[in-house]
This record gives structure tokens, C-alpha cells and sequence, in this order.
């Protein structure tokens, strides 16, 4: 079945935000943790951390235009840190009660029941239950004039994660860290491993390098 | 263990790649496809696509300073549209054989073993074998200046799937789908649903709504 853009713009608002959510494929679902000038630690579900480059080392994620996440944008302007903390399949489900709307001096670690944790002399705190963890410093931003929300450029400053995940070639096998992914709003997986396959060349097929 | 950021420059290149494109947890899995002005198609891996907003409905996604990639974006600026086709456990060998860098003049499609199909009369090619399609119009792009890569941000114009992987409450269920995710820059996984939770309310668990 085909739905256009004029059947989206007729759903009810909550319907189309699960249709157009779900439709771009599964996202990558992370932990973003920030502290306050006072102190207040801050943790909040991230699914639109992406990749961005290799050489310098960067990731971005999207900020909507909304209080809840408001809390992670201060935050991270004012400490200049952030970090990234995979959800898996061990605490998704603290990682998503983190969403609620607590009141600013709240900490959503305790209220969700997941440990802050500093790793490296850092100044932000991380999930301790997430396996692998990211330490960030803010770089820049984009507004993008389109929906009001907002690119944030961010640059890893280390990564922390268990040696055994690690493969020779630096790739990290993510179904050993149990790392999960959301699609739509609420909804969490797991992925199995299918194959890695070798650098594409003209004439010839693609093997497994598993 | 930890890596550091100058632990991860001194990094071989490819080594610094791949551990630098699976630190940040999975990513979509998707195919663009674009005509240029001679009605070549072309078709690409990308693995940034992400959702940026439901009312309008827009989607993103970044394209690297690089030449098999710049068909695209010469063919999106050239026609105005592209699509974007989920990867799926069907036809990820396929999807991955179209980074190989085949001459300008050759089409992704028939080199790759994908069946070019059009749609709704839509002026870009889509892959037959994804199981859920979108057709975008190009909107607006952001110059990343930090790494030279640019965000483009598309208006999704309508969607085809098949009935059967939609929920009463607007929800894709991507397994019914099939569709994979990307870790690093050639590993293929599929997704096994874990559960669906209750919208998050401070002092009450998330509850399943599956």
C-alpha cells in the first residue's frame, strides 16, 4: 500500500508521529548524559546519534525544540561535555523511563534507576550499565530552519567498552555488547549478526569476512 | 578498556574506520536512488539516514566528501528527488555490491542484481526488492564544515509497504519487514523485536504494549 504525504498530514498527530518515525528504519539508541552548573546530573533517550566521521573522530545528534530535552542543550553549552551511553538489552527499559518529565532538579539516573558513573577524570557522567560508553566535547551546531530542530556536532574524546567486543580490524561486534536499537517512539531490539562483507569491487560478488 | 582520541588518531586508517563507525551503536541500512539528466539510475549504500521530524514529515541524512557519492548528490540536485529503500535480510548482499565504484555510466541496478521499479509516477528509481520505499523530495542541505560532509534534508512525499507490517497505532513493525541495520562499515544484523513500552510518566514503571 502507498500512503502520500496527504494521507500523513490527515493522520492524527500522535499516529503519524508513529508512522513517520518507524518508516526511516531502525535508529541507534543511546543515553545522553550532561550536568548542571549546579551539580544536577541530566540523562535523556537519544535515537538520531550518527556517525559522522572518522578523522577527527565526530558524532551528531538531533535536538527536538522541546523542554524535556532543553535540560540536555544547557547542559552541554555550559559544561562544553556530554556523553554517550549505548541502551542494550540489559537496561532498556530504565533507559526508557528516563523520558518521563521530571522537574530540572530531578536527576533522571536515580528516579530511573541507573548508577551515574565518571570515567577519565571527565565532567559529565555516564550510565554505568551501558557497555559502551562515549565522552564527548561539544564542537558546534546547525539549526536547521526546516522543523526548529538543531545538529549538534560533538568530538569523542574516548571510548570506553570491554576488550572481548574489540575485533583486530577495530570493528566493536555489537552483538556481543548486547546493544540495542529502537524503531518509532517506543519500541526496542536487538539485532543478530547476519555477516560482514568485503569491500565491494566491481565484477565481482561481496564474501563473508566473519 | 579505554580508547582515547589519541589512541584513536594513531590508529591505522581503516582500522581508526571501522572502529570509529561502530562505536556509536547500529545505524539504518538504506539504499538512495537518483537518475541524472540522461536517465542513468543510480543506486547507493547509506547508513545515515535518520528521522528529523513528523509534521512535515522529513527525513536526513549526510553525504561524504567523496566521489561515488557525489552521483547522488548531482542527481538529487539535478531532478530534485530521490528514494530511499530499506535494506533488508533479502537483499543485503545486493545492497552492499552498489558501493563498488562503477563508471558514471553505469546504473547500480543491473550491476548489483536489484530491480529498478517506478512508482506513483515519481521521477527516481526505487529498488523492487526493499520492502518499505520512500519517495523524497531535496528540501534544503547544511554544509558541515568541520569534516565536509553536508546534510540533506529530504520531504518524504509517500511511503510504500505492504499492509501486513502496519500497526493499528500508525507503527511499522520492522521485523515483519525484515529491515537490517549497519554496524561499521560492513557488518549486516536484523533486528528481533524485545518489546514495545508505555509512554514514560515520572513514579510509574513502562509497561508493554505489544
Amino acid at each position: 500500500m502507498i500512503l502520500t504525504r496527504s494521507d500523513i498530514d490527515a493522520l492524527p498527530s500522535r499516529k503519524r508521529a508513529h508512522f513517520v518515525n518507524s518508516c526511516v528504519g531502525y535508529k541507534s539508541a543511546n543515553l545522553i548524559g550532561t550536568k548542571d552548573e549546579h551539580g544536577v546530573s541530566n540523562l535523556a533517550v537519544f535515537s538520531s546519534v550518527i556517525h559522522l566521521g572518522s578523522n577527527p573522530p565526530l558524532l551528531g545528534f538531533i535536538l527536538r525544540p522541546r523542554t524535556v530535552i532543553r535540560n540536555t542543550y544547557d547542559n552541554l553549552r555550559s559544561s562544553g561535555v556530554f556523553t554517550v551511553n549505548h541502551i542494550s538489552e540489559e537496561n532498556y527499559k530504565q533507559a526508557h523511563q528516563t523520558s518521563a518529565k521530571y522537574a530540572p532538579e530531578v536527576s533522571e539516573f536515580e528516579s530511573a534507576g541507573l548508577t551515574e558513573e565518571y570515567l577519565n577524570d571527565f565532567d559529565a557522567p555516564f550510565a554505568k550499565e551501558s557497555p559502551i560508553k562515549i565522552g564527548c566535547r561539544y564542537i558546534n551546531e546547525y539549526y536547521l530552519e526546516e522543523n526548529e530542530c538543531t545538529l549538534i556536532i560533538g568530538g569523542i574524546e574516548f571510548v570506553q567498552f570491554d576488550e572481548s567486543i574489540l575485533n583486530d580490524d577495530g570493528w566493536l561486534n555489537l552483538e556481543k555488547s548486547g546493544t540495542a536499537v529502537v524503531s518509532g517512539l517506543d519500541a526496542y531490539s536487538i539485532p543478530a549478526l547476519l555477516d560482514r562483507l568485503s569491500y565491494a569491487e566491481p565484477g565481482s560478488e561481496p564474501k563473508s569476512i566473519l
